[in-house]
């Protein structure tokens, strides 16, 4: 019997427990671990573990593998609990949403013997917690993988084995590279989301506003629903990339912003439209595959894009010649009705 | 036999058909039309309109209801065409996203005793076209009603039957707050949906973030998919409360830039707990009432939500109580992995 410990039972740690009982490995103990008893009693009850234990060290005590997933400052903790514990061919990894400081806690912490891999599953829901907690959250998403340099090859087996087994499609990434990117992609759109909600929550006009909004808003500020202790400990361990994001769409917004303001139709329309198609092409190209890891072409794609926003222009300025040869007065536009 | 009209088979018409023709109205024909012939071929096949018509004249002519589905510019050119073969006691609504110019085009473009009863749908979803539509789009969301000064009270009862018929709730409001409220919970999000989209996909590391990009980054830039012509007309005619919005959106964004830079941990921890909470109680005040119309008891949530965010706060400063204390130096937060 080989036993996997799973350290906090939250969305993440108790679907990964739900995904690894759904796939039915033989021979294998799921125990799992939080510091919140009811969430413990839950995961028991939807059989995302086979046991609970009452501390880290219970739980990680003669484990093949050990996952944490926890926020990533918890991490640091764990870490430091259950070093010592450990068997010394274990194989530790965690899901934590950014990758630097957590390997270095864990080349700090860890006994030498033991093989760090580090994970971070892109996979998320409105909710979290372990009442939101699915088998099937992991299913064709991408999962980052990144080994520590003193990892044993057996080590990065074991856990591309419970990438596999959870359905998703292991990513290998460099623990820098990571989290730029996730800054670009996880952490930016997280304080963007954040920021719409804010704002449009703190308008006197919200209690009007919140009957109107529809599905653009819900999707647009579903990240502001994200666990805020998550929240804050990618802010913490990874703000200088979230900063440098944060400033390059502040300028990429203020852009929008200059041909709304200047009234330039014409940009803005092939911005908009180069947009969608870019999208299209995206979206398309990982449907197309049923899974995420389908390569770019570099250039191709882009040429083929710029073509078709050209001739969509070509057609868009016939349509509205009227609104841009000043047949129609732009002022006409905007007008109220007449009362 | 009372003729419905449908000008524009997109998502939004052809969904409004699909839903009238599941609604079994007896004695109704709808009959639409669409500037694209493949698209009214598809709308026909998939029965979203009992027959179509090649011209919006020959579409309208004889029609108890009119619905104009396009974006927002074209509705002047369909009044225009329109005006005059309208039966006198026709009623014309539309769905089109911004409302103080289609007021104005409509008071000046139809025949008085034409009445006019605008309206937009607050619905949406990835993928635009007849192709996407379906009858069951507008179930439970809101659906604006903004009537024309003239409008007569029997005009407004039809398009609110219309909004009954398929499954949406009417919301009652002005054309210049319509306006307002959309440019934030709408145009708003679509223009920050395109920027993060434009701005991560134009970034050179773009095909490896694209392998890693999860639901967050998928759902964050839903809107950039929109039919560019329905946003640009949008920008154009909703210009000004557009760049306002965006304006207190970068104010906004900058105090968690200031946040970040500045390290101040406990205001972002708070800041973030409070956004969760108040869109908690957004999201679940929807869920409970079925529907979008439970109003907000000021004054009473907020102070709720303030005790307990500042409960959560204080835990979390006990648990993060090392780190602002300093006994972990911060720097030992982001430092990369001893190799």
């Amino acid at each position: 019997m080989q036993r996997i410990a799973i350290v906090g039972l939250g969305l993440i740690g108790g679907s990964l427990g739900l995904a690894l009982k759904a796939a039915k490995l033989p021979n294998v103990e799921v125990v799992g671990c939080d510091k919140d008893t009811s969430a413990m009693a839950k995961a028991r009850k939807v059989g995302a573990v086979d046991r609970t234990a009452w501390t880290v060290r219970g739980a990680v005590e003669n484990a093949a593998l050990v996952i944490i997933a926890t926020p990533v400052f918890a991490i640091r903790k764990v870490l430091t609990e259950a070093g010592d514990v450990l068997a010394p061919d274990c194989v530790v990894t965690d899901t934590g949403s950014t990758k630097l400081a957590v390997m270095g806690w864990a080349q700090e912490l860890l006994p030498p013997q033991v093989s760090f891999v580090g994970g971070h599953p892109m996979a998320g829901k409105e909710k979290s917690g372990i009442d939101a907690a699915e088998a099937t959250l992991f299913k064709d998403k991408p999962y980052c993988l990144i080994p520590a340099p003193q990892a044993s090859e057996a080590a990065v087996r074991v856990v591309n084995g419970l990438i596999k087994a959870v359905g998703a499609t292991a990513v290998f990434v460099d623990a820098a590279e990571h989290d730029q990117y996730a800054a670009a992609i996880s952490h930016l759109p997280l304080i963007l989301s954040g920021a719409l909600f804010t704002l449009v929550r703190n308008s006197p006009s919200w209690p009007d506003m919140a009957k109107l909004a529809g599905s653009g808003f819900h999707d647009l500020t579903r990240l502001a629903s994200s666990d805020p202790t998550m929240s804050h400990d990618i802010c913490l361990t990874n703000r200088q990339a979230l900063i440098h994001w944060l400033d390059r769409f502040l300028g990429e917004l203020s852009r929008y912003r200059e041909l709304l303001q200047e009234g330039r139709e014409e940009d803005l329309f092939q911005r908009l439209t180069k947009t969608e198609m870019d999208r299209e092409v995206f979206i398309s190209r990982r449907e197309a595959a049923s899974g995420p890891l389908v390569p770019e072409i570099p250039g191709l794609a882009d040429q083929m894009t710029s073509f078709l926003v050209g001739d969509r222009l070509a057609r868009r300025a016939k349509e509205i010649g009227q609104l841009l040869t000043g047949e129609i007065p732009r002022d006409k536009l905007e007008r109220p009705p007449k009362r």
